[in-house]
């Protein structure tokens, strides 16, 4: 469905449950919440369906929004989702009954009954930007989840995907509400024990394939060393793509014993998307993500053997 | 004089010789290489005084652009200089014949016959942009060099003086010129060295009244150590501000045996540039300087004095 009639399936349904993405980032929360004021500014009923893996970071956005115990919802919304295997645990009942998925992952699987997808996007928001503008006025309360949605997904407006349109949406948010805070948060604030951990991540990269790919590590047994919580390694992966001279960013990280997330980012002269796919992943061009089984080890052998297939392709 | 008034102004003269400060930065010569490279747009003359200062991160910008040995300018524009005291070596003979300065910083000194001054902009560059947009259609060359400028003041973004204007212009310039490479370079990018050399201020990092303030160093003998450029340490400043749960983060960077310039970055609860004045420097609320003589210690010493002052005023 294109951003109008999608406007139009909304306006004529209610009592919404919305679904965001597991390891959930400030795209999937933000926008997620800032639809959910929205459809409540319209009078309609909707709640985001409780996701217990939301950091301090996002979590004051969805403040006030989650379903309480027992909600019975009559439209399914997915929000950023890209696959069913990135359904949290709690919406596995709802599988196959999204009735509406809202996305801008060119990897979209195609879940749902109808699926807005707009994957010229830089984020979600900015999609749902387009869409609540169809509908409803953007008060303040609106406006401040969706800056957070948009300027994550483009790190900032630092990263390659950001478009004129990215800008533009980022000017009419901020004219509606003071964002400087949350700037500063998002931004511009680490705590001590990411700055030791990224220290750490520095410290401990390796460089192959003549530095053109770059390795991080984030294993469990630093982790725990560390204290670190979800939110102090939250978008770490981002330390690995800035390391001067290389094309290709590697960040591991040890969810738990035996299972480990993979995230690359990388420069125009590769495709992150392409590597991860080999994995079992996906997501795009410049920032993708395969989560993989094995050791720390057997991760990263694995990795680099699909790099290796990248770059003889 | 007003942007409409300057472009008029400009408009009427030619042979011009582009001033730019101290240890330039991405405004300041991304201003004057926009400047210069729409004057001569114009079928002007125009050229930037050579800056011995440009680190390797800004130099491509004014390739090109500096003026031959003998070039005897007719008139003289100074563009993101606020003080005499920030002119280059090279600069001094132009001290008291600046025909116009270009500014956006609220100490400007006014040194200059003529001044257009737009304190509300976060860069420089906002008030070259509207300038240049009175004069001559912005080509991707001219494109470039501004979004470097606007870009880099307002931290890419994220810093609390970006205005929806700020956003408004990256919008107008992304659709002109392709600025995912200067992105990455400017904003995602560090050296080694550099990956280091945060890696030891962190280390070394002291907390102050009770935590709301961080002081960061960069003494000579680091730099030596880690055989540090100046595009290594370049804006190092901002890592002291990201310290979360601080209201003002102090970079101490030894500039010289017995020289030492104070950085501050403050939250909108404290104010740097008041800080910064009862050390004999300036600058904005929210990032401001000053230049000492003494040791590190005895800068340091005269910071947190300055900052206990501040405190109880």
């Amino acid at each position: 469905m294109t951003v109008k009639e999608t406007a139009a399936w909304l306006a004529a349904r209610d009592n919404f449950l919305l679904l965001t993405h597991v390891r959930p980032d400030g795209d999937t929360i933000g926008s997620a919440a800032a639809l959910c004021r929205a459809l409540r500014a319209m009078g309609k009923r909707a709640c985001l369906l409780r996701n217990d893996g939301i950091t301090a970071t996002y979590a004051p956005y969805a403040d006030g929004l989650w379903a309480e115990e027992g909600y019975v919802p009559e439209t399914v919304v997915s929000v950023d989702i890209a696959a069913l295997s990135l359904f949290i645990d709690a919406a596995q009942p709802y599988r196959d009954r999204v009735d509406l998925a809202i996305d801008h992952h060119s990897s979209q699987e195609f879940f749902a009954a109808e699926t807005c997808l707009v994957s010229e996007c830089a984020a979600c928001g900015e999609i749902v930007y387009a869409i609540i503008r169809e509908l409803t006025p953007i008060t303040p309360e609106i406006a401040l989840p969706l800056y957070v949605a948009v300027s994550t997904d483009c790190g900032g407006f630092q990263y390659a995907n950001t478009t004129a349109d990215t800008h533009r949406i980022a000017a009419e948010l901020m004219a509606l509400v003071d964002v400087t805070a949350v700037n500063k948060a998002l931004f511009r604030t680490k705590s001590f024990v990411r700055l030791k951990m990224e220290s750490r991540m520095v410290e401990e990269m390796t460089l192959h394939f003549d530095n053109r790919v770059v390795v991080m590590s984030i294993p469990l047994s630093l982790r725990r060393e560390m204290q670190a919580t979800e939110a102090d390694i939250e978008e770490l992966s981002s330390l690995a793509a800035m390391v001067e001279g290389t094309d290709c960013g590697v960040t591991l990280r040890e969810l738990r014993e035996g299972v480990v997330k993979i995230s690359i980012r990388t420069t125009p002269a590769m495709d992150a998307g392409a590597i991860c796919a080999q994995l079992g992943g996906g997501g795009h061009r410049g920032a993708a993500g395969a989560t993989v089984e094995g050791t720390m080890e057997s991760a990263k052998a694995a990795v680099l053997q699909a790099v290796a297939a990248y770059m003889e392709a």
